[in-house]
């Protein structure tokens, strides 16, 4: 019988991919409103080779960008592109079923708990700002479990909690990082397919396209 | 007569003290709320100890918050204090009288200017936030001209411009950081009395405690 089930966050609990492409286009169409005379098409293409050669999470890219734009006094147009990007990711949603499903599982008495990899601070801004962090009994990012997701990081967690595998049950997007190390680790595993991690082969006990799925899912092991 | 008008930024367009403080105190009320158990009197007294101590500037004020409050995984608290504080200071608004004061003097020919210390980005971020920064031929800051505010600064900032002192006037909150300097670079000057440096003797030769009175001045000039 399942008693805990562990989530992971990002294009499983909310279209992370969704937002950090539309963050990136209101960034560059509010540069374009501040003066830089360009066409969105191809800011943001610079804009994607910045990040795909520093990194996803890298700080800098818009000051960058305006270094490669040969802009001789960027102030304005990073404070611009900076203040709409950080708009759009402040106010990220939830998948339109989760808070519902989430209220109802802590009533069904299922403990929830989040299985992230990650920035600790940055993955608990994005349940507080989604208004979902009540409903989990804890968090456990990779920082602070000094683990990525792994075997060894759920047999940490699962010690932590002194919790039989058998009990728990892992939903995620990613083979890699969801799937694989929780079935190795002796927990049920359930794949969402949805994300840009949507396609490929599985391993996993179960595979869903939306959340609302989970509930029976668990009722019935 | 007068065709420029300089204006400084903080606690002159809008009421920086008032949201530095509003933003402090909702980042503790958020804390509490995450379960920090501590009263809201605490908590700011010991967070204005690191303000004071470290700069009122200082980026890692609510980690250094939960050090000193022993918390022992402080990625939640932190998160949601940062979350709080940034949505308190990104929807900060100007003196009521502001916007449509910069449209009327625009109206009437006159050419406006930020005269501001500080970070560049940071100041632009500050005018964007506010909707005001299409009002303004050109902003000036610190951090690009390359000197903070004296005599030198606003010197350079006429060679710029090509303008004569006497055409130009500066309009601002502090008496060292605005009053003297633009005096001595040869502007009339205009001392607003608001905000924690209201208070004190001037040399300036307007005194105001709203900025809807600046109109008037500039056309007596």
């Amino acid at each position: 019988m399942i008693q805990r089930i562990f989530f992971d966050i990002d294009d499983t609990l909310f279209p992370t991919s969704e937002f950090a492409e539309l963050a990136r286009k209101n960034a560059i169409r509010a540069m374009i409103e501040q003066g830089v005379q360009e066409s969105p098409e191809y800011l943001y293409s610079v804009l994607m080779r910045i990040f795909e050669k520093k990194g996803s999470n890298y700080s800098k890219a818009f000051d960058e960008l305006c270094v490669q734009l040969k802009i001789k006094r960027p102030a304005r147009f990073i404070a611009a592109a900076v203040a709409a990007y950080h708009n759009t990711k402040s106010s990220i949603l939830p998948y339109p079923e989760v808070p519902i499903l989430l209220l109802k599982l802590r009533e069904h008495g299922y403990h929830l708990f989040i299985a992230s990899n990650g920035d600790a601070v940055k993955q608990w801004d994005k349940l507080i700002r989604m208004g979902i962090e009540l409903y989990f009994d804890d968090v456990f990012v990779s920082e602070e479990v000094g683990k990525e997701k792994s075997k060894l990081f759920f047999k940490r967690v699962l010690k932590q909690l002194k919790a039989n595998p058998k009990e728990c049950i892992m939903v995620g997007d990613r083979e890699d990082a969801d799937i694989l190390p929780a079935k190795l680790a002796g927990l049920k595993t359930v794949r969402i397919r949805r994300g840009k991690y949507s396609k490929g082969k599985t391993v996993a006990d179960f595979e869903i396209k939306d959340l609302r799925e989970l509930e029976k899912i668990v009722a019935n092991l």
